[in-house]
């Protein structure tokens, strides 16, 4: 491991693990969710990093995609993507939550060092 | 802006700075002094990373170079470069300082956010 302060991409895998652990929501939903916590920090994510994060996920046997079809007002049916847990994914989702966690305080205290060595 | 958390070169160069206010030491120190600082996060910069830093400094005018002879022990001379604050540069440096602070600060927030959102 070389890397200075936790990925983008890791944090945002941990966002979609908790969301979709939560309930099952559809790709669109998870943006905005995210989106949201990150407001008042002027950070936006890009809509192609939260697919990317998503995809790594089902790369990585940790959830699955399906398709429905949803009801809409009057335009007839759209069909959504759902993510869901395999049946291994759920045990693997906690780890990687676990392995994140290590590097997030790894982060807090290089951010630490950094204000105290130089300010 | 639009980014993540703190970059690992603003960051660098914040470093940098610091080490050109406290005396004139050459390339190599600076590496070797960072590397120090950041030995037991397991984060390790690369020599391209310091010199990336160092050239943005230059290139903004915050620094200059001036080569140096260094007399050896028996191999006669070798050159090094040394790096100072332009007449505007040490000015410009506190300017840069305070915004990166003010940035590392967001990045804490961010971190205390996402740890309090997923954990």
């Amino acid at each position: 491991m070389n890397h200075f302060l936790t990925k983008q991409r890791a944090i945002l895998k941990v966002y979609l693990i908790n969301l979709i652990d939560k309930k099952k929501m559809y790709g669109m939903q998870y943006l905005q969710l995210i989106r949201e916590a990150f407001k008042e920090y002027g950070y936006i994510p890009k809509h192609s990093e939260i697919y990317k994060a998503l995809h790594e996920l089902t790369r990585d046997g940790i959830v699955y995609r399906t398709k429905k079809l949803r009801s809409e007002d009057k335009d007839g049916f759209q069909e959504i993507i759902i993510y869901q847990f395999t049946e291994e994914g759920y045990k693997k989702a906690q780890l990687y939550k676990k392995q994140v966690k290590a590097d997030l305080e790894r982060s807090r205290d290089i951010l630490s060092k950094v204000m105290k060595d130089n300010y």
